[in-house]
């Protein structure tokens, strides 16, 4: 479930999306469709705010029941998406992803059944302030409404996103990337009528099965329906949903994340910390992508890291200095820093101050995770302070920004939008808040 | 400073705005003009969230002082508003509002005194979490960065989001209305001189003195440099706001708000009630605009309230069985349920039970202030549980949903969004957040 950041880009071409549904002429104007699943998921959400929190969860106990059920179904789906992916060896990583096994298909029920033992986000322990009149003050976690998730990554991420949604009495309207179009819509009805015979009104887990882009532009301006739109994927998705959405947004865009190596770092733990930084799964967003070293210990660190890095397969790419020291590594270019390469390629460059190293940061940074490996006290605490990022680290790998490591239960993606939810986005993210008054009679002077 | 929700609608014709700088010729393009105050902000903003607060109080100090010093320039810029806004029993309230006199502005220069002495709201106390690998995890509160408000409302606006804004660490890019140019810029460049002064940077307090509608659309779209969008004003300028934006947007919005005498009202509060949020200040977003009354009171209370309120000059508007009981009501027509009156003006419904009473708040409510006054315990807790609005209230007026009454200290002013900040929109609502983790070697496993 959802164990790790966003993957990305599994495909974002219009001509495919469209060509998958060229088969089926639709009934309805791009428009209109999309207008109609919006207002079903409204309808539903005003009377799902309400429900219980024993009636979400025994709903997310059939969802999960209803995968492991109907397998036999989404396998026989997820071959059809894989047929039509093809095969060869670029896009065997690509398709191994999207491919649905049994055992994936029972850990995608598991995670289910994790964000339904996790706390109810609703109503929450609110404080009663007294105020001078008397009246008490206090806030509750209310559903945000309508969540529209706008995606192109694995399967999985449907049945992720149907269950956090539901849990925080959310409805949500997913809108699949097209190469998995079969298999999510399959996951999606399965879920679906899952929850509708646990008392879950029709609508609340909507899925677009319609692929064509003028869909999913049309969803962006449904502001009457939906309240929230949350974009997961590659850059060409983030500049459509800049471009069109009249709905607040928040973003889980690009990480490019650094590491500073600063003059006092402990040489050892700045190795393990950069090699599983960079390599431990280089495709997600908070995977390291430049690594700033210190001129004073780029002599004694350099050299070893870099052959440890290119033993684990990582493309090296150095500044002069960098070079000098590790003949190994290449040349980097301009280009490559603040590139998200989501690969096993790094950019490394030997700075001479902390203040190089920031401004550095500063100017290529995506502000999503930013890390520093030092022992020396005065320059963690204004790294800190003055470095901005959803997360701001000392001594530890950028791989632990995620909603599981910091605690948080579970978690829809990383947040690059700095309102209302930044970094890790779990449930408590999912909902918004208003005001209750308890009042016995007060009235404004 | 701003003890009161915001005032609309003085005026927002482009037609008048226009007129307003037809006598300077612009030199550079509305769209580079907008793109040229917005860097100069991000510019100031990215030294400014790093000062401590002791200097940001400082030249709150010095700006209140600044005010007070050169009264006499605000006085005269005043002037020249108020000739061109013109004079005429019509436009009596208007004229007044705009007015400056040295009263007011000594109570403008003791707002920003009031905003000095609040906690300061960067940083905050952050509970740190300890990991179950070590790493400890906590989140801080920063800056949201640089903040355009667009407003339509009396001049002391301008001083009151300039000190909000640069408490909170923010930059502000302030666009007021035409009929306010003179006391607005004049106001502005007292401000933001006392506040480079005081080492705060240049464009922290930046001010648009070109009032085309162009300039306010461009700075809609400078994505790049502005962070959050406030508008805060009537519905013309919501529509340009939504049609345009591609910046994160809270929107300061209408309210329609309802007040519902339930069967078991106690009579002399709901009169009490109903009197204080309809004519307490009508012009206001947290005023009633309608009031429900259940059948079974409405015999016994709404003759002498209706009395009640048409001796406060409030024109009645009741539906059929109102105006049955009470003849001095006018008849309501369908159009003035759901409108915001913001004047003496009240419409009135008998209702058949508290279900009809929340599905009419549902259906023609704006979600901002929603009460119900009742001496009956579920009923009371059933309408702050499924009513969905900014605040609900039982037993208190509608005009207490406001930042100082709900403890908030200060306030920009009642967010009608739903995300990061619903409601009265305090300091704290002023800023976001990062995550800080101190590691001491932990990777991902």
């Amino acid at each position: 479930m959802g164990a790790d950041a966003p993957e990305h880009r599994m495909s974002d071409t219009n001509e495919q999306q469209a060509a998958v549904t060229a088969e089926e002429p639709p009934a309805l104007s791009a428009s209109d469709y999309a207008r109609m699943i919006a207002r079903r998921a409204k309808a539903a959400s005003a009377r799902l705010g309400a429900l219980p929190g024993a009636v979400r969860n025994q709903a997310l106990a059939a969802m999960a029941e209803g995968l492991e059920t109907d397998q036999d179904d989404i396998v026989s789906a997820n071959e059809k998406d894989l047929d039509a992916f093809g095969t060869g060896p670029e896009k065997a990583a690509m398709a191994d992803r999207l491919r649905l096994t049994p055992e994936r298909i029972r850990a995608m029920a598991d995670g289910i059944r994790a964000v339904m033992r996790l706390p109810d986000p609703l109503g929450g322990a609110p404080r009663l302030q007294r105020r001078p009149n008397g009246m008490q003050v206090g806030k509750v976690r209310v559903p945000i409404g309508v969540i529209g998730i706008i995606y192109e990554s694995r399967p999985n991420v449907t049945a992720d996103s149907a269950a956090l949604c539901l849990k925080s009495g959310n409805a949500c309207v997913l809108r699949g990337g097209s190469e998995a179009i079969h298999s999510n819509t399959t996951i999606a009805r399965i879920l679906s009528e899952a929850a509708q015979k646990s008392n879950i009104p029709e609508g609340a887990v909507s899925f677009v099965e319609r692929t064509e882009r003028e869909v999913a532009v049309a969803l962006l301006k449904q502001a009457d329906a939906i309240d929230l739109i949350i974009p997961r994927g590659g850059e060409s998705l983030m500049k459509t949903v800049a471009e069109h959405a009249t709905i607040p947004v928040i973003k889980h865009d690009k990480g490019v994340c650094h590491m500073y190596l600063d003059a006092d770092a402990d040489p050892a733990m700045a190795e393990r910390l950069v090699i599983n930084a960079k390599a431990q799964r280089p495709s997600t967003c908070n995977a390291l992508e430049t690594l700033l070293v210190h001129e004073r210990i780029a002599r004694t660190l350099l050299p070893t890291l870099v052959q440890r890095l290119i033993t684990a397969k990582v493309d090296v790419r150095g500044c002069a200095r960098t070079c000098q020291l590790c003949p190994e590594a290449k040349p980097a270019t301009e280009s490559d820093y603040g590139q998200e390469f989501l690969a096993l390629i790094l950019a490394v460059k030997v700075v001479k101050s902390m203040d190089e190293a920031m401004e550095h940061i500063a100017a290529y940074g995506s502000r999503h995770t930013e890390a520093i490996v030092t022992n020396d006290y005065p320059a963690a605490m204004r790294f800190l302070r003055e470095v901005d990022a959803s997360a701001v680290m000392v001594n530890a790998s950028t791989r632990l920004n995620d909603g599981y490591e910091f605690g948080l239960g579970a978690e829809i993606g990383i947040s690059t939008t700095r309102l209302h939810a930044r970094g890790p986005m779990g449930l408590e993210e999912l909902t918004c808040s208003k005001f209750i008054v308890l009042g016995s009679g007060q009235i404004r002077e």
